[in-house]
């Protein structure tokens, strides 16, 4: 059983309704630090610190990525967060602007706010192993538009292979119930970390990539009403590794 | 290197300032599930559901407890919440009163909002072989008031030995500074989780008593800047367990 875009957009908007009390702040903690619990699991090596290069969309899939590159500093990572227009989303949602705050002044990670040129964008990309992709989550809709996000998918799908690439969520640029359609940017991650509960287009991964899903927010109350086979997760566990 | 409470206070006040960009509710999660990681690593059974009576204080503290009730019951625990003076507080911080919501409407936890008799007090904690006491954090100052929560303190201290009592960031009625003083109560938790870091009270565990920390918000920086050494946690791990 996977979860259809729309029903992915019910549970969301549920959650942080008056009726079930999640706010915001609290869904994309604990989901930021799913990914980043998944990442190290997956990528932990002992060699010293691991550069990773998390790449920040426009909505909540970019914060997110955000939380996330926090936790894997914290557990030793040297993240650098690129951010596109970040200047105009921080102003519209300042909880975004807290997050870049406490990325920036706490931790003293590297938010790049402005454009890269494509070379700038290249070499940040030739310099890391691993790459993020907290661009488009699960309220995505193809085409993409043209323009900055566009240009990066692009240029991620340019590089395929020269870096292990990890989704959040949702592969950026697929549609969520249909997979990589031709009218879709065809990005292929390396790994894919679903938040609450797998979508549709994570049965279109590559074989040999590796599906976690983590945000451990339905309980069985809540599967039941949404008709959704709760996960097998270890007691204790905040993240499974889906075969 | 242990804090006092006026370093306590100042770290979480300034983690929480607009230069840092942590709010509430961040703190809160990330702080509760600690509790819950935990306390589930130290007494998981795999012997069917465990029942777990949570207390709750006025302030944060008894907030981490809300948190943590969620998270225990989402790793498969069965806690029960006794939040007194509910209505008041959650009418003062609607967040708390959203913590609340989450609990009941989500997962069906029961939280008991009256107070007690303490017959029935008496009639849970003989029911319960974990109690925790997440009543009074960093920011109390002896002597305890009368009222509710001295009464609580009292039946937990004459029913010692009965269950493990598990204490939050701070045994209640403890001076944070000084530990169990003349005028306090005198707790002796079997299980204390510390919050952020370390308080100089912890100090005063009975010997055979378990010690974690959890909330890693402190980064390098952060550290040298209050004179902190830091704890040294697993990559990837969010809770450390103190000999």
């Amino acid at each position: 059983m996977l979860l259809n875009s729309t029903k992915a957009a019910l549970i969301d908007k549920i959650l942080m309704s008056p009726e079930y009390g999640y706010t915001l702040e609290q869904l994309m903690e604990l989901a930021g630090l799913s990914c980043a619990l998944s990442i190290n699991q997956e990528y932990f090596s002992n060699q010293g610190n691991q550069k990773i290069f998390i790449i920040a969309g426009p909505g909540n899939n970019g914060g997110d990525g955000l939380v996330c590159a926090r936790h894997l500093k914290i557990f030793g990572w040297e993240p650098i967060v690129y951010y596109p227009n970040a200047e105009k989303l921080t102003t519209k949602q300042p909880f975004f602007g807290s997050l870049v705050k406490t990325l920036e002044e706490m931790y003293g990670i590297c938010v790049i706010k402005e454009t890269l040129s494509a070379e700038k964008l290249q070499t940040h990309l030739d310099d890391h192993k691993f790459v993020v992709d907290s661009i488009f989550g699960f309220s995505f809709k193809p085409p993409m538009k043209q323009g900055v996000y566009q240009e990066i998918v692009e240029k991620l799908v340019e590089n395929e292979g020269k870096f292990k690439l990890l989704s959040i969520d949702s592969p950026s640029g697929w549609d969520v119930d249909k997979g990589p359609t031709s009218n879709c940017h065809k990005l292929d991650p390396d790994f894919l970390i679903s938040l609450t509960y797998p979508k549709l287009n994570s049965k279109f991964l590559k074989p040999n990539s590796v599906h976690y899903c983590g945000g451990r927010f339905i309980s069985s109350k809540f599967a039941e009403k949404f008709e959704i086979i709760p996960l097998n997760y270890d007691k204790g566990s905040l993240i499974i590794k889906i075969d």
